[in-house]
């Protein structure tokens, strides 16, 4: 099938961005699948990548082998690597806008997104916790889970960017179950799985060890669970997350539903720590991204790997792909 | 070198204690490392063990290769495997103190204790959170350091079986630098490494992102490291957990600091979910047992795994023969 090429937004300029994005596309240019970047040109052709404006996403994939399409919104002045500008910020924000927008009106058949730096974004007047929650925004304003994944493992989070002390505090069955529901749902729609399993993940050592070691298994996970169950989810738990990703558990569950960051991000970077996938579930449009940031002290320096970003690309495309043929 | 025997305390015997040491006594009885169990001999023959009361450790070496060597303190009635007795309570400690006895007087040169479940030893006077605690309480009262290794992996911690909720109640610096000092000591007195590096690991997702997910790096575990630092320990972090673990990052460090449990149980049972060790640190003697507990559940049918009891033996004779030999 001939799906529609993918939009990827350029990210922070200063950070990595520009310089994984070139690799990806040398790395993808005879075998796809077709992207064309929201952003800079300038930006691009500053890391060596030949790149090209188009006025429609429908130029990307004739020219795709040859050049790196871009769909130009050209910053005011240039900006060097390492060093963040906060005068690219809205030109920043604009390149997300302008991603969603190509998927919503269904021009592009997913969003991938390079990484940005928030608090520069912040500055220009943007206000929320990140891409997933922009994006949801710009889409619809459902409300999105965040799945990591790597090497056949997927995690999905209950709370993402938290401090451990108030982990607890935020946990409740209907969060939970709102997650669980999301990423149930997506198992089925965008991966593919007829009868997901859902493996619920405690939050406590011993999933609480029968409340000797905390009560929120009992209080607010079990119960959670249950709900799952009677919906028609096959979810299982609360497991002891330690006991939750070798590699013989893994085959027990479809995805694993996880309390807090690093309990899904410990996991899935010891998996594969060069080729994890961000991908944001329950958005009317597909949404991946490289699970790394800008890391402006790398950028400039040709070592960024584009891994991560391949690996978003060609997941964004198989998630298209399945939807479009839904 | 002839190292002493190793103590091996039988733990309870309605759990998967007996037909792992079973496994480990075949695995190792032309090799070694010699070992006795503190416990039972009747547990042990009744899953096919062929055990010998000796009245000294010193005859464990001669009978190995064909017998397996029990210092026997018998139960008064026999335990069926699943089906844990509180009338078995206090031989259960007795075992333990034993082992402990043998090393603390030179007789044994460790102690390896098979898992003990902790809510049935309450109701008989035990009054420790487990086997680390009372052995240090046995063995003079230092204040000993959990450690968990696999694969080359060693992540010590800074505490242990707490609810998460409390986890950054009770991190403060001294604990942190304490936890710190012991790891530092026993890496090279027991692991022969020369200059310790230690990787502190932050408790925050993205090691807190300079205060907006969580102020404890920077109000505890950064002045620890300083601390750690100015009394010569090679200390480096906080780190962010999840991307401390993958197989470059591990080649900077000889153990991890952990502040919580699932922070160091994840990555260990991951890279090893058979063979990991528990280590207790800090102790005048030498401990380790396996990284399990007695699962109930699985016990009597002969299919528990000897692995991680097997790799505790050789783990605790090679820290023996480190230290015989200081």
């Amino acid at each position: 099938m001939t799906a529609a090429p993918i939009a990827l937004s350029l990210g922070d300029p200063a950070g990595v961005g520009p310089e994984i994005i070139a690799g990806a596309w040398r790395a993808l240019r005879t075998t796809g699948p077709v992207f064309a970047v929201s952003g800079d040109a300038a930006s691009l052709r500053r890391v060596g990548a030949p790149a090209l404006s188009i006025e429609t996403l429908t130029k990307a994939s004739a020219c795709f082998a040859d050049a790196l399409p871009v769909v130009d919104q050209p910053l005011a002045s240039a900006v060097a690597p390492g060093a963040p500008d906060p005068a690219a910020a809205a030109a920043i924000i604009a390149w997300i806008e302008t991603a969603a927008a190509l998927a919503l009106a269904g021009e592009a058949g997913a969003v991938v997104t390079a990484p940005i730096a928030k608090a520069l974004l912040y500055g220009a007047g943007f206000r929320f916790a990140g891409h997933t929650e922009f994006l949801a925004e710009l889409t619809g304003g459902a409300k999105p889970v965040m799945m990591l994944t790597a090497n056949g493992l997927r995690c999905a989070l209950v709370t993402i960017h938290e401090p451990i002390s108030k982990v607890s505090g935020l946990l409740s069955p209907k969060a939970i179950v709102a997650a669980g529901l999301t990423t149930h749902a997506a198992l089925k729609q965008d991966f593919g799985i007829e009868r997901p399993r859902l493996a619920v993940a405690a939050l406590n050592p011993h999933a609480g060890e029968s409340g000797a070691l905390g009560d929120e298994e009992a209080r607010i996970i079990r119960p959670a669970i249950d709900q799952l169950r009677a919906a028609g989810v096959e979810a299982s738990g609360p497991h002891p997350a330690d006991t939750l990703f070798h590699a013989e558990a893994r085959e027990n569950y479809d995805a694993a539903l996880c309390m807090f960051h690093d309990q899904a991000l410990i996991p899935v970077k010891m998996l594969d720590f060069w080729r994890g996938v961000n991908v944001t579930l329950g958005l009317p449009i597909v949404r991946t991204s490289p699970d790394h940031g800008v890391a402006y002290d790398l950028a400039g320096k040709g070592r960024a790997r584009p891994d991560s970003l391949i690996a978003a690309i060609r997941l964004a495309a198989e998630i298209a792909a399945r939807r479009a043929s839904q």
